[in-house]
């Protein structure tokens, strides 16, 4: 697998195009469309909130049912969640007006919003929107780009990743964007995500994949605790690699998956540390666990509270406050043969052994806790089961930026 | 009911003392002893975390087992929490100490600890406090409030209430106080809170009422959803009251109850309103549900959200917050079928009608979440239980306080 750079229009066949259509902000782009070709197999994970946003449900209506994808619209400033009929409306008539300026059919136009909840999408604003995208579309790296800058809300940077390997002598290409900053805490944030690529693969095997890697990635990301109702990652792969088409769990599966996982994980990494008002990233592993499930349960706990949070901000080597939030996971393990350990490039420090202070320097710790990626392991001593969870620190900006949003 | 002003030493045979031991904290008091002239039934509700500090582990075996209690021993600064068998030891030589000067037995003695996780107490300071404390008791209101003051951390006000009613000729007292501020996410926060009443009461029943009542009331706040290594809450009934025991949930019993509710109710309500940082308190009822573990669930996951939490400092009413965080609390609801309200002691504001924003004036909105107590109802339309949440907003203050705890 090789590393590449570009976005969502890095796989054979797919254009991208982005606007300022005024749907809320002014004096910026926000709009994007990502089209491919031909007609994409297409998996999808969406957000598990009761308060699910209406194209949510539009989105997850095609992907469960199987429907092929040519087309994705995305918004950014308002989510039209908790919009009612009239939310499910303009998810209809905006599919509308793209299969009619694309000529496709309307049950091939996936749609995704992010921002306020609560407001209407004025119609007129986005059917303009989606007219001015169909003319703009474009198969260069700068319009996946230009895309994922579009979709940004509070976001401080665009977060696209590609790579690409080899199906016997087919090259085959996988290219992601996301944006997510906060309302993060996916259990599949307002975080929205699409990946594309040319492989040619079974849509059962497609949406296997998906799941598990989500499972991994996106599910193992916290920013606040707080479960959007608008998260959405969805696949498209339009088959243009001309690979011998993937049917079962074989090499070339592995491959696939490994690929994707590469994109979907640094899609989800970078959410993290573009999490609201974030000065660094916090990688947290759990080891010797007895299981996945407790590794993941014990190392999304710590990554989610807000008084680890803040000692990260303050680079206070606060170890109590990892194990207490490890001890309300709700997972079983014994306290008293807990070790931890934080790293940075340079080196690593064991600051608790046996589930007690151990004796290390608190200057090494604080400079360790400084760095822009905090590496955090506890070993719990039951089992060789581990996972991986990232989140970031709290800091004043979270709270401006969040006690001030719609204003 | 007769709300008086006092706390742990306004009911009959309780004494109260503080003293500056120098536990971690330099120049302010830090240690407080309660002691009752004759053994007392008691009931006692512990964290729920993993993670137990020893002084849990200590209280928890003597309030199960049914041991009458004499005496508590707070101190503020340290946590005794992930100090293995030697925090362990500082328990027993504590009790051994108290039992000591007091003329009781080890065993009647309770004890608790609040503070920094992971460091060990001192044990010459804890004795020679103890001896302190011993020499200070006294049944004055001002010797209650001193142990209030003294036990606090972050805390910013001392937090004591008390009450009186009749059973017969007899007057029964009930006086609590207590300490939290962070670390607050009681699953019965480092809070502490101790409770002493002269009321003649069988201690099954005193168990009984103690669980209801925590389940309604600590058990209802929030501050950061961290669940505390130390989390205690002990009643101590000496029955000095003199009156006819209550052995059965009679007319007695329930103005016992009722006594207690407000004691409890009121420190809890104090505890979130001190929050960390905390800048107003915010009051969440849900009403309509189905059942009051719906209730519940659906108001705590409100008042938890760090999003919601951050809108309440900003006087931003963005409603779809709120209706995010009940989306996401694991319980099942119309979201259609959502009315939002909020208000404060002049008006009452529909923000939300049928799930959707309805037509309000933002500046009024503004005006209300200003308020120094926020209330706020979800009526969900589904049936007619009900549950109230205590939790405050999210600041730069918690931000700072908790980025910069241990120096």
């Amino acid at each position: 697998m090789e590393i590449i750079n570009g976005g969502v229009t890095a796989a054979k066949g797919f254009s991208a195009a982005h606007t300022a259509a005024g749907i809320k902000y002014e004096n910026r782009e926000d709009m994007a469309m990502i089209f491919s070709s031909v007609p994409c197999v297409t998996a999808g994970t969406y957000t598990t909130n009761i308060v699910k946003a209406a194209p949510v449900v539009w989105d997850k209506k095609m992907t469960d049912s199987g429907m092929p994808a040519r087309c994705a619209v995305i918004n950014a400033g308002i989510a039209n969640a908790c919009t009612g009929k009239e939310g499910m409306k303009i998810c209809e008539e905006s599919a509308v007006a793209a299969a009619k300026v694309l000529n496709i059919p309307a049950e091939h136009v996936l749609l995704a919003s992010t921002g306020v909840i609560g407001m209407q999408i004025p119609l007129d604003k986005i059917t303009e929107g989606i007219k001015a995208l169909a003319g703009k579309l474009d198969e260069s790296m700068e319009a996946g780009t230009g895309a994922a800058k579009a979709i940004m809300t509070t976001d401080t940077v665009k977060k696209e990743y590609a790579c690409k390997f080899m199906i016997g002598d087919k090259e085959v290409t996988v290219g992601g964007m996301c944006k997510g900053s906060g309302m993060i805490h996916p259990n599949m944030a307002t975080m929205l995500a699409f990946t594309t690529t040319d492989v040619n693969i079974d849509g059962k095997l497609l949406k296997k994949a998906l799941s598990e890697i989500v499972s991994d990635t996106f599910n193992m990301v916290s920013v606040d605790r707080d479960t959007s109702t608008n998260d959405t990652y969805v696949v498209m792969a339009n088959g243009l690699a001309g690979n011998e088409k993937i049917e079962k769990e074989d090499e070339n599966y592995r491959k696939f998956y490994e690929a994707l996982l590469y994109v979907s994980k640094s899609l989800a990494m970078n959410i993290a540390s573009d999490g609201e008002g974030a000065t660094k990233l916090f990688e947290m592993t759990v080891m010797g666990a007895e299981s996945k499930k407790q590794a993941k349960v014990l190392a999304k706990s710590i990554i989610s509270s807000n008084l680890v949070k803040a000692m990260l901000y303050g680079n206070d080597a606060n170890s109590g406050r990892v194990l207490c939030a490890m001890g309300y996971s709700g997972e079983k393990f014994d306290p008293e043969k807990v070790d931890l350990y934080i790293e940075d490039e340079k080196r690593k420090l064991c600051i608790v052994k046996d589930g007690m202070y151990a004796d290390y320097s608190e200057d090494e710790a604080t400079d360790i806790l400084k760095s822009k990626k905090v590496i955090c392991t506890a070993d719990i001593h039951m089992g060789n089961m581990s996972a991986t969870a990232w989140g970031c620190d709290l800091t004043y900006d979270y709270v401006k930026i969040n006690g001030d949003y719609r204003s």
